[in-house]
Protein backbone atom coordinates (compact mmCIF):
# COMPACT_ATOMS: atom_id res chain seq x y z
CA UNK A 1 0.00 0.00 0.00
CA UNK A 2 3.10 2.00 0.56
CA UNK A 3 2.73 5.42 -2.36
CA UNK A 4 5.91 5.15 -4.75
CA UNK A 5 6.05 8.67 -6.54
CA UNK A 6 8.70 8.15 -8.63
CA UNK A 7 7.43 10.74 -11.77
CA UNK A 8 5.14 13.43 -11.98
CA UNK A 9 1.56 12.23 -12.52
CA UNK A 10 0.70 15.47 -14.47
CA UNK A 11 3.47 15.86 -16.94
CA UNK A 12 5.82 12.44 -16.37
CA UNK A 13 8.81 14.25 -15.24
CA UNK A 14 11.14 12.24 -12.76
CA UNK A 15 9.92 14.57 -9.54
CA UNK A 16 12.58 15.73 -7.07
CA UNK A 17 12.08 15.95 -2.78
CA UNK A 18 11.99 18.84 -1.34
CA UNK A 19 10.15 21.85 0.30
CA UNK A 20 7.96 23.38 -1.37
CA UNK A 21 7.53 27.60 -0.72
CA UNK A 22 5.51 28.13 2.11
CA UNK A 23 5.86 24.26 3.25
CA UNK A 24 7.63 22.68 6.01
CA UNK A 25 8.13 19.01 5.42
CA UNK A 26 9.84 17.52 1.87
CA UNK A 27 7.65 16.56 -0.54
CA UNK A 28 7.76 15.25 -4.11
CA UNK A 29 7.45 18.43 -6.49
CA UNK A 30 7.91 18.19 -10.12
CA UNK A 31 10.80 20.20 -11.72
CA UNK A 32 9.13 20.60 -14.94
CA UNK A 33 5.47 21.63 -13.84
CA UNK A 34 5.81 22.44 -10.46
CA UNK A 35 3.15 20.47 -9.12
CA UNK A 36 3.81 19.18 -5.89
CA UNK A 37 2.32 15.31 -4.91
CA UNK A 38 0.86 14.83 -0.99
CA UNK A 39 0.76 11.55 -0.11
CA UNK A 40 -2.20 11.96 2.68
CA UNK A 41 -4.19 9.00 4.85
CA UNK A 42 -6.91 6.95 3.50
CA UNK A 43 -9.80 6.10 4.85
CA UNK A 44 -11.25 2.83 5.90
CA UNK A 45 -14.56 2.31 6.59
CA UNK A 46 -16.77 -0.13 7.59
CA UNK A 47 -19.70 -1.58 9.63
CA UNK A 48 -19.97 -3.87 12.75
CA UNK A 49 -23.72 -5.17 11.67
CA UNK A 50 -25.34 -6.49 15.05
CA UNK A 51 -28.29 -9.30 14.45
CA UNK A 52 -30.41 -10.16 17.96
CA UNK A 53 -26.64 -11.00 20.14
CA UNK A 54 -24.63 -11.49 17.42
CA UNK A 55 -22.09 -9.80 15.14
CA UNK A 56 -21.61 -10.28 11.50
CA UNK A 57 -17.90 -11.38 10.74
CA UNK A 58 -16.25 -11.85 6.86
CA UNK A 59 -13.91 -14.50 6.38
CA UNK A 60 -10.83 -12.71 3.77
CA UNK A 61 -10.97 -14.17 0.23
CA UNK A 62 -8.21 -11.89 -0.21
CA UNK A 63 -4.50 -10.69 0.76
CA UNK A 64 -3.66 -9.13 2.79
CA UNK A 65 -4.93 -11.99 5.97
CA UNK A 66 -6.72 -14.23 3.55
CA UNK A 67 -8.42 -16.87 5.62
CA UNK A 68 -8.71 -14.23 8.91
CA UNK A 69 -12.10 -12.66 10.21
CA UNK A 70 -13.00 -8.97 9.91
CA UNK A 71 -15.89 -6.82 9.61
CA UNK A 72 -16.75 -5.61 6.43
CA UNK A 73 -14.45 -2.59 5.37
CA UNK A 74 -12.44 -0.87 2.88
CA UNK A 75 -10.93 2.23 1.55
CA UNK A 76 -13.80 5.13 0.89
CA UNK A 77 -14.17 6.10 -2.66
CA UNK A 78 -14.20 9.65 -4.02
CA UNK A 79 -17.97 10.21 -4.73
CA UNK A 80 -19.21 9.01 -1.20
CA UNK A 81 -19.92 9.59 2.35
CA UNK A 82 -18.47 8.17 5.18
CA UNK A 83 -21.65 5.97 6.16
CA UNK A 84 -22.37 5.26 2.36
CA UNK A 85 -18.70 3.71 2.50
CA UNK A 86 -19.72 1.64 4.91
CA UNK A 87 -23.04 0.28 3.51
CA UNK A 88 -21.66 -0.06 -0.04
CA UNK A 89 -19.02 -2.18 1.84
CA UNK A 90 -20.79 -4.10 3.52
CA UNK A 91 -23.00 -5.15 0.87
CA UNK A 92 -19.88 -6.18 -1.27
CA UNK A 93 -18.32 -8.41 1.27
CA UNK A 94 -21.16 -9.36 3.03
CA UNK A 95 -24.56 -9.18 0.96
CA UNK A 96 -25.95 -7.48 3.57
CA UNK A 97 -28.07 -4.41 3.79
CA UNK A 98 -27.45 -2.84 7.25
CA UNK A 99 -29.31 0.23 9.22
CA UNK A 100 -26.30 2.69 10.57
CA UNK A 101 -26.43 3.42 14.05
CA UNK A 102 -23.31 6.08 14.89
CA UNK A 103 -19.79 5.63 14.67
CA UNK A 104 -18.32 3.15 17.34
CA UNK A 105 -14.60 3.01 16.77
CA UNK A 106 -11.83 5.39 14.45
CA UNK A 107 -8.43 4.39 14.69
CA UNK A 108 -5.30 6.13 13.63
CA UNK A 109 -2.70 4.24 11.93
CA UNK A 110 -0.23 6.34 11.05
CA UNK A 111 2.65 3.41 10.28
CA UNK A 112 0.55 2.52 7.18
CA UNK A 113 -1.12 6.38 6.41
CA UNK A 114 -4.42 5.13 7.29
CA UNK A 115 -7.33 6.01 9.39
CA UNK A 116 -10.50 2.79 10.47
CA UNK A 117 -13.61 4.32 10.96
CA UNK A 118 -16.12 1.68 11.72
CA UNK A 119 -19.85 2.17 12.33
CA UNK A 120 -22.44 0.26 14.96
CA UNK A 121 -25.18 -1.26 12.63
CA UNK A 122 -28.35 -3.24 12.88
CA UNK A 123 -28.68 -6.20 10.08
CA UNK A 124 -31.97 -5.66 8.55
CA UNK A 125 -33.51 -9.05 7.92
CA UNK A 126 -30.61 -10.97 9.36
CA UNK A 127 -29.83 -11.81 5.95
CA UNK A 128 -26.23 -12.19 4.33
CA UNK A 129 -24.38 -14.37 2.04
CA UNK A 130 -20.18 -14.09 1.53
CA UNK A 131 -19.34 -11.34 -0.97
CA UNK A 132 -16.70 -11.90 -3.89
CA UNK A 133 -13.78 -10.57 -1.24
CA UNK A 134 -15.02 -13.18 1.25
CA UNK A 135 -14.54 -16.78 1.46
CA UNK A 136 -17.38 -17.21 4.05
CA UNK A 137 -19.99 -15.02 6.39
CA UNK A 138 -21.48 -15.58 9.71
CA UNK A 139 -22.67 -15.15 12.63
CA UNK A 140 -20.71 -14.93 16.06
CA UNK A 141 -22.06 -14.32 19.85
CA UNK A 142 -19.56 -13.21 22.16
CA UNK A 143 -18.26 -16.51 23.35
CA UNK A 144 -17.61 -17.72 19.25
CA UNK A 145 -15.64 -14.60 18.45
CA UNK A 146 -12.05 -16.41 16.80
CA UNK A 147 -10.39 -13.48 18.64
CA UNK A 148 -7.21 -15.59 17.30
CA UNK A 149 -8.10 -15.35 13.72
CA UNK A 150 -9.23 -11.70 13.33
CA UNK A 151 -7.04 -10.10 10.23
CA UNK A 152 -6.50 -6.95 11.68
CA UNK A 153 -5.94 -4.65 15.55
CA UNK A 154 -8.56 -2.11 14.27
CA UNK A 155 -11.40 -5.24 14.41
CA UNK A 156 -10.45 -6.47 16.85
CA UNK A 157 -10.50 -2.93 19.07
CA UNK A 158 -13.95 -2.31 17.58
CA UNK A 159 -14.78 -5.92 18.89
CA UNK A 160 -13.96 -5.54 22.34
CA UNK A 161 -15.43 -2.09 22.37
CA UNK A 162 -18.79 -3.59 21.17
CA UNK A 163 -19.05 -6.12 23.66
CA UNK A 164 -17.46 -3.56 26.45
CA UNK A 165 -20.22 -1.10 25.60
CA UNK A 166 -23.08 -3.50 25.83
CA UNK A 167 -22.26 -5.13 28.73
CA UNK A 168 -22.94 -1.36 29.84
CA UNK A 169 -25.88 -0.66 28.17
CA UNK A 170 -24.57 2.76 26.42
CA UNK A 171 -22.50 3.08 23.53
CA UNK A 172 -19.62 5.73 22.55
CA UNK A 173 -17.23 6.48 20.19
CA UNK A 174 -13.81 5.19 20.95
CA UNK A 175 -10.57 7.17 19.56
CA UNK A 176 -7.67 4.82 19.36
CA UNK A 177 -4.47 5.09 17.44
CA UNK A 178 -2.40 1.68 16.81
CA UNK A 179 1.38 1.83 16.50
CA UNK A 180 3.19 -1.14 13.79
CA UNK A 181 3.31 -3.96 16.71
CA UNK A 182 -0.52 -3.23 17.00
CA UNK A 183 -0.22 -1.48 20.46
CA UNK A 184 -1.00 2.25 21.67
CA UNK A 185 2.02 4.03 21.23
CA UNK B 1 -6.95 20.30 -5.67
CA UNK B 2 -8.37 17.88 -8.42
CA UNK B 3 -5.99 15.18 -8.86
CA UNK B 4 -4.79 14.63 -12.09
CA UNK B 5 -3.68 11.59 -12.99
CA UNK B 6 -2.06 11.40 -16.92
CA UNK B 7 1.07 9.48 -16.14
CA UNK B 8 1.94 6.49 -13.68
CA UNK B 9 3.76 7.89 -10.49
CA UNK B 10 5.62 4.55 -10.00
CA UNK B 11 7.37 4.37 -14.39
CA UNK B 12 6.38 7.53 -15.86
CA UNK B 13 4.32 5.70 -18.82
CA UNK B 14 1.00 7.24 -19.83
CA UNK B 15 -1.93 6.10 -17.62
CA UNK B 16 -4.99 4.07 -19.00
CA UNK B 17 -8.27 4.35 -17.68
CA UNK B 18 -10.02 0.96 -17.58
CA UNK B 19 -11.59 -1.28 -14.37
CA UNK B 20 -8.63 -3.66 -13.16
CA UNK B 21 -9.59 -7.30 -12.78
CA UNK B 22 -11.63 -7.59 -9.59
CA UNK B 23 -12.71 -3.83 -9.43
CA UNK B 24 -16.02 -2.50 -9.98
CA UNK B 25 -15.09 1.07 -10.73
CA UNK B 26 -12.87 3.13 -13.75
CA UNK B 27 -9.58 3.28 -12.50
CA UNK B 28 -6.22 4.55 -13.92
CA UNK B 29 -4.17 2.03 -14.31
CA UNK B 30 -0.17 2.07 -15.95
CA UNK B 31 -0.08 -0.35 -18.89
CA UNK B 32 3.62 -0.65 -18.43
CA UNK B 33 3.89 -1.82 -14.75
CA UNK B 34 0.64 -2.42 -13.79
CA UNK B 35 -0.02 0.04 -11.30
CA UNK B 36 -3.57 1.31 -9.91
CA UNK B 37 -3.80 4.66 -9.05
CA UNK B 38 -6.93 5.06 -7.16
CA UNK B 39 -8.01 8.50 -6.12
CA UNK B 40 -9.73 8.58 -2.22
CA UNK B 41 -11.07 11.51 -0.33
CA UNK B 42 -8.57 13.29 1.37
CA UNK B 43 -8.84 14.58 5.12
CA UNK B 44 -9.27 17.99 6.69
CA UNK B 45 -8.51 18.23 10.16
CA UNK B 46 -9.00 21.25 12.36
CA UNK B 47 -10.30 22.44 15.89
CA UNK B 48 -13.23 24.47 17.13
CA UNK B 49 -11.08 26.70 20.13
CA UNK B 50 -13.12 27.90 22.50
CA UNK B 51 -12.02 30.77 25.58
CA UNK B 52 -14.91 31.53 28.14
CA UNK B 53 -17.89 32.04 26.01
CA UNK B 54 -15.24 33.18 23.02
CA UNK B 55 -14.63 30.86 19.83
CA UNK B 56 -11.00 31.55 18.15
CA UNK B 57 -11.14 32.34 14.42
CA UNK B 58 -8.33 32.96 12.13
CA UNK B 59 -9.09 35.77 8.95
CA UNK B 60 -7.29 33.47 6.08
CA UNK B 61 -3.98 34.98 4.43
CA UNK B 62 -3.98 32.51 1.70
CA UNK B 63 -6.16 31.56 -1.27
CA UNK B 64 -9.16 29.96 -1.08
CA UNK B 65 -11.00 32.36 0.48
CA UNK B 66 -8.11 34.38 1.06
CA UNK B 67 -9.40 37.41 4.17
CA UNK B 68 -12.02 35.25 4.91
CA UNK B 69 -12.76 33.41 8.41
CA UNK B 70 -12.24 30.30 9.55
CA UNK B 71 -11.25 27.85 11.95
CA UNK B 72 -8.07 26.52 12.44
CA UNK B 73 -7.65 23.25 10.10
CA UNK B 74 -5.59 21.98 7.20
CA UNK B 75 -4.63 18.63 5.43
CA UNK B 76 -3.54 15.20 7.77
CA UNK B 77 -0.32 14.47 6.89
CA UNK B 78 0.80 11.00 6.81
CA UNK B 79 2.43 10.89 9.91
CA UNK B 80 0.02 11.37 12.53
CA UNK B 81 -3.36 10.62 14.36
CA UNK B 82 -6.69 12.70 13.80
CA UNK B 83 -6.09 15.22 17.10
CA UNK B 84 -2.28 15.25 16.58
CA UNK B 85 -3.70 17.43 13.07
CA UNK B 86 -5.75 19.26 15.14
CA UNK B 87 -3.45 20.10 17.13
CA UNK B 88 -0.72 21.06 14.66
CA UNK B 89 -2.79 22.90 12.40
CA UNK B 90 -4.08 25.44 15.20
CA UNK B 91 -0.11 25.92 16.46
CA UNK B 92 0.55 26.68 12.82
CA UNK B 93 -2.56 29.01 11.81
CA UNK B 94 -2.88 30.58 15.28
CA UNK B 95 -0.26 30.04 17.39
CA UNK B 96 -1.78 28.71 20.15
CA UNK B 97 -1.91 25.02 22.08
CA UNK B 98 -5.07 23.53 22.79
CA UNK B 99 -6.86 20.32 25.21
CA UNK B 100 -8.68 18.35 22.75
CA UNK B 101 -12.72 17.67 24.28
CA UNK B 102 -13.86 15.26 21.16
CA UNK B 103 -15.00 15.06 18.20
CA UNK B 104 -17.64 17.93 17.30
CA UNK B 105 -18.64 17.82 13.48
CA UNK B 106 -17.84 15.51 10.69
CA UNK B 107 -18.76 16.95 7.18
CA UNK B 108 -18.26 14.79 3.95
CA UNK B 109 -17.95 17.19 0.94
CA UNK B 110 -17.92 14.34 -2.20
CA UNK B 111 -17.77 16.49 -4.97
CA UNK B 112 -14.87 17.97 -3.65
CA UNK B 113 -13.75 14.82 -2.32
CA UNK B 114 -12.63 15.92 1.28
CA UNK B 115 -13.68 14.70 4.12
CA UNK B 116 -13.86 17.64 7.39
CA UNK B 117 -13.23 16.79 10.80
CA UNK B 118 -13.40 19.28 13.54
CA UNK B 119 -12.52 18.66 17.46
CA UNK B 120 -14.15 20.65 20.00
CA UNK B 121 -10.71 22.13 22.13
CA UNK B 122 -10.32 24.54 25.08
CA UNK B 123 -7.87 27.24 24.06
CA UNK B 124 -5.25 27.04 26.58
CA UNK B 125 -4.07 30.79 28.25
CA UNK B 126 -6.00 32.42 26.29
CA UNK B 127 -2.95 32.68 24.14
CA UNK B 128 -3.04 33.37 20.29
CA UNK B 129 -1.39 35.35 17.32
CA UNK B 130 -1.38 34.84 13.58
CA UNK B 131 0.25 31.95 11.94
CA UNK B 132 1.86 32.39 8.55
CA UNK B 133 -1.39 31.37 6.92
CA UNK B 134 -3.17 33.94 8.56
CA UNK B 135 -4.02 37.57 8.46
CA UNK B 136 -5.47 37.91 11.75
CA UNK B 137 -6.82 35.86 14.55
CA UNK B 138 -9.52 36.93 17.10
CA UNK B 139 -12.23 35.48 19.36
CA UNK B 140 -15.66 36.14 19.00
CA UNK B 141 -18.60 35.89 20.64
CA UNK B 142 -21.88 33.86 19.38
CA UNK B 143 -23.01 37.74 18.16
CA UNK B 144 -19.54 39.28 16.79
CA UNK B 145 -19.30 36.02 14.45
CA UNK B 146 -19.27 37.48 11.48
CA UNK B 147 -21.45 34.54 9.03
CA UNK B 148 -21.05 36.69 6.06
CA UNK B 149 -17.43 36.41 6.20
CA UNK B 150 -17.29 32.44 6.89
CA UNK B 151 -14.68 30.83 4.27
CA UNK B 152 -16.26 27.41 3.97
CA UNK B 153 -19.67 26.06 5.10
CA UNK B 154 -17.66 22.79 7.20
CA UNK B 155 -16.66 26.11 9.19
CA UNK B 156 -19.97 28.09 9.32
CA UNK B 157 -22.09 23.97 10.26
CA UNK B 158 -19.80 23.38 13.04
CA UNK B 159 -20.09 27.24 15.01
CA UNK B 160 -23.54 26.85 14.48
CA UNK B 161 -23.66 23.17 15.91
CA UNK B 162 -21.25 24.86 18.84
CA UNK B 163 -23.35 27.45 19.71
CA UNK B 164 -27.03 25.59 19.67
CA UNK B 165 -24.96 22.81 21.88
CA UNK B 166 -24.25 25.09 24.07
CA UNK B 167 -27.57 26.49 24.68
CA UNK B 168 -28.69 22.78 25.43
CA UNK B 169 -25.63 22.67 27.54
CA UNK B 170 -24.85 19.14 25.65
CA UNK B 171 -22.15 18.45 22.98
CA UNK B 172 -23.03 16.11 20.68
CA UNK B 173 -21.15 15.01 17.20
CA UNK B 174 -23.13 15.23 14.15
CA UNK B 175 -22.16 13.70 10.74
CA UNK B 176 -23.27 16.06 8.05
CA UNK B 177 -23.17 16.14 4.21
CA UNK B 178 -22.79 19.22 1.64
CA UNK B 179 -23.20 19.55 -1.80
CA UNK B 180 -21.55 21.75 -4.01
CA UNK B 181 -24.25 24.48 -3.27
CA UNK B 182 -23.49 24.27 0.37
CA UNK B 183 -26.25 22.36 1.34
CA UNK B 184 -27.36 19.07 2.42
CA UNK B 185 -28.11 16.98 -0.21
Amino acid sequence: MCEEIRFCSRCGTPVETRIPDGDTRPRQVCPACDSVHYVNPKLVVGSLPVWQDKVLLCRRAIEPRRGYWTLPAGFMESDETLAQAAERETLEEACARIELQGLQTIVNIPHINQVHVIYLAGLIGGQFSPGIESLETRLFSEEEIPWGEIAFHSVSLSLKHYFSDRRKGAFLLREETLDAAGNPP
